[in-house]
């Protein structure tokens, strides 16, 4: 790496006079401070009350966390002996070379400044820095962004890392019509009021209850997991230290709050709404405040923080919780399709945070109690296989086969209404993560003794239905004996003419 | 009332010419069509291109009604005759005078008008209104909002229509703490990551849950309730139509989607947040849509929305239909307390439509259920009184005593930690609503034969947890046997250090 820092302090006075002093005590600083560090100060001009210099590193010294022991070293030295103060410090450029992993395939464009790259180097140009942005971390973020960018040049249109581990035997499906067209036609659901919601009629709604009932009886309390409530309404702080909020931000539902509840405030508002039936956005959204949270994306962000900072207890781990109150959303714009593929839907969110040990047991539990569901009760056709999400592809943690610790296992069922079982897409419609340190190290959770991990396993209500509708269609007589146990009958619904 | 609009109409040529004639013909229009309504055309003038006059009415008709008639009427008169056009009209000025149910208290502030108030006299002065205005049917809503306004100065600070009809025993607490702060010292509970979100842990989501098998078991199911998913993000429209959007739009949690999920689009917010770790909120708005919905503030409205339109099968009649999904937003400001008073909270809520007689007698077995949960089972001290919410307040609808067809009933526990039982506030903990046929008509719900009536019925969890808490405390031992046959005992929780 190269840094070079060019900046200036500006003087109470004029320091012509004692050039030469400033010269070799720069020199002096050099020697004893810097040259270790493979860094110096250099092209050191006076100019009436003006200092300027340039810093320069060539190893992984960074030349702005000098700056300021620079500025207080020269303060101590003139100034008493000559009245003369720093009155002011400034940086008119920064231009950092570093080198990347992998030849850049095209250029990349980060803000705050100019980035140049030649085979496998990269040049930051940086222009009229503030010290405060020095001192914020912000240069080291940036370096990692420009190698960040590089490597995903390479991932691009590339699916994520998949490998299969398990396969169900073939299954005969009941028919190979989509179950969503099919319950709209029969008044099970009607589209939402908005995009991507549904509206659940008594049919449908019997049929994501059993699913919950079926989670909860022979998922969660065989494995001894308690029930917590928490809030959908996730603010950025959280998705800030989850990742969320760089990860996807054009999927988030954003939630705005009243300025005033004052009546009075609202006044016009409410006379334009009653005189003209029709919003006024312009008057609105002077009483809105800009978005400082999300509808719940997954549950898993809030469980953390409601244990952030806290040191668990041995006898509590593994900590075993579940959501089944947060509805989720997640803008979907193109790609939705049925109650499989929606911007609204209802997950319960298992969170486990334990020692390695205890979580790889667990997963083997619920591989154990997910196939239960799975093969005995909706007698499902599916397969699991190991895939690696978007943030550990990242950092670089493609998994291997079979024995890995970290990562997650996506459960997919064949969708007999998309065609062939061997050329369609499956249907994600389960997964379960074991997600090592990466959210108790976000939240500093922390056992008593223990190291801990974390990870979840989000199960989809819609998906769960989805999957068993494809393939076993909506007459009850011929869903599978284990099912029926838990729906013996439909509800009558509501019958319009 | 009396109504004035100063128009004039712009022709394609000079008039002056033609004077006579059009005096001539105006006042025959005067005879033949606007006598007898008590209105006239007045003023003429005649100025080069133009036609300015007044159109009076002195009864209910209104001027503007009439204008296009008058413009067609003149246009064939003189269109053809000597080929003169109207090119424009213009409204230069409305004054609309009418009388007030009640004297003034001060004065009054509508959009698009000038409202002077006199005695019981009030006078809109309208100026440079377009002919789209006029025929919007705004200058009626106006009248209407005038009219609201100074009826409503007599409301205010008067508290709601409320009249005791029914009262338990009194009955002995257990205690008289809080029970939020004391669930919170236990760490059943914690502040959630918001304002006025609760965080429940397994101790407190245990007794929320019961609450609600509670809710379902001993009085949803027995009245023959099928329960329904709705979405919980509900679009402008529907409130629109429900009134709530000028009721209460200062205590709504608003949605806004994003305007794309195109990643390049999102790229500079992304790189942003990469580097510094904070939300770059001029920047994120770039991306964002102004909010469109909100969340779910009661589920009533998206449940009649999911009827819009339909005609009811007379076998379906009553409609028994709840949700127990959407989670609640309401943004309270100031007055938050415990689990009681809270932004986000969970609910049941049934709708009943069907028949007048259906109505009331479902509303007797729905009084019968709860009085047995209450009585029974959580064993509280409690009263019922009808109370006549805003919306028919402002109607004139104030109810009168017993034996009132539609109208709430709230259900009010005694609160321990609150004081004297006679002079603290106890809390509303549930209601019971016949609302007549408001939200069938707004949103055109109709059966085969029967005229519909509607009412909801809001189960808060937090609201029955608040109540029983307060009043039976936090220990097992203590609880009334009835709710211990739900909730033998609480789950471990989990132990922080």
């Amino acid at each position: 790496m190269r840094f070079d820092l060019k900046g200036n302090f500006t003087f109470s006075g004029d320091l012509s006079f004692i050039k030469k002093e400033i010269n070799g005590f720069i020199s002096e600083f050099n020697k004893k401070n810097l040259a270790e560090k493979d860094a110096s100060i250099e092209n050191i001009k006076i100019s009436k009350n003006s200092l300027f210099f340039n810093i320069v590193s060539s190893g992984n010294f960074r030349p702005h966390n000098v700056l300021l022991q620079i500025k207080n070293a020269v303060s101590k030295e003139f100034g008493k002996k000559y009245h003369l103060g720093i009155r002011d410090i400034k940086i008119q450029g920064y231009t950092i070379e570093f080198d990347l992993d992998k030849k850049p395939l095209k250029k990349v464009v980060i803000p705050f400044a100019e980035v140049k790259l030649k085979e496998k180097q990269a040049t930051m140009v940086l222009k009229d820095v503030d010290e405060e942005f020095l001192r914020k971390n912000y240069i080291d973020r940036m370096i990692n962004l420009v190698k960040e960018k590089v490597e995903n040049q390479y991932y691009e249109g590339k699916g994520e890392f998949w490998k299969s581990i398990w396969e169900s035997k073939e299954k005969k499906p009941v028919w190979s019509k989509d179950p969503t067209e099919e319950m709209a036609k029969l008044g099970w659901v009607q589209q939402g009021p908005t995009k991507g919601k549904w509206f659940y009629r008594p049919q449908a709604t019997a049929i994501l209850k059993t699913m919950e009932e079926i989670a909860i009886k022979e998922v969660l309390k065989p494995l001894g997991f308690q029930e917590i409530i928490e809030s959908h309404i996730v603010p950025f702080d959280i998705w800030l230290k989850t990742g969320h909020m760089e990860g996807m931000p054009g999927e988030f539902y954003y939630v705005a709050e009243p300025i005033t509840r004052d009546a009075e405030k609202w006044e016009r508002f409410v006379d334009l709404t009653k005189i003209t039936k029709e919003i006024h956005v312009d008057e609105l959204k002077k009483n809105i405040g800009a978005p400082n949270a999300g509808i719940c994306y997954a549950q898993c962000p809030v469980i953390y923080w409601s244990f952030k900072g806290k040191t668990v207890s041995e006898k509590s781990l593994p900590i075993l919780v579940y959501d089944n109150t947060a509805v989720s959303g997640r803008y979907e714009s193109g790609g939705r399709h049925g109650i499989e593929r929606v911007d609204e839907f209802h997950r319960i969110e298992p969170v486990y945070i334990g020692t390695r040990e205890q979580l790889l047991s667990l997963r083997e539990k619920f591989l154990e109690r997910y196939k239960h569901v799975f093969n005995k009760i909706l007698d499902l056709e599916w397969r699991m296989a190991w895939v690696t999400p978007w943030y550990m592809q990242q950092a670089g943690k493609v998994g291997d086969t079979g024995t890995q610790d970290t990562g997650t296992i996506d459960f997919e069922a064949y969708m007999p209404y998309r065609g062939d079982r061997k050329k369609s897409e499956w249907l994600e419609f389960q997964n379960l993560s074991i997600l090592g340190d990466k959210y108790v190290k976000a939240f500093n959770i922390k056992a008593q003794k223990s190291e801990l991990w974390s990870g979840c396993s989000g199960i989809g209500l819609e998906r769960w239905a989805a999957a068993f509708l494809a393939q076993k269609g909506l007459d009850p007589d011929k869903w599978p004996a284990g099912f029926k146990k838990y729906l013996k009958e439909l509800p009558d619904g509501i019958e319009f003419l």
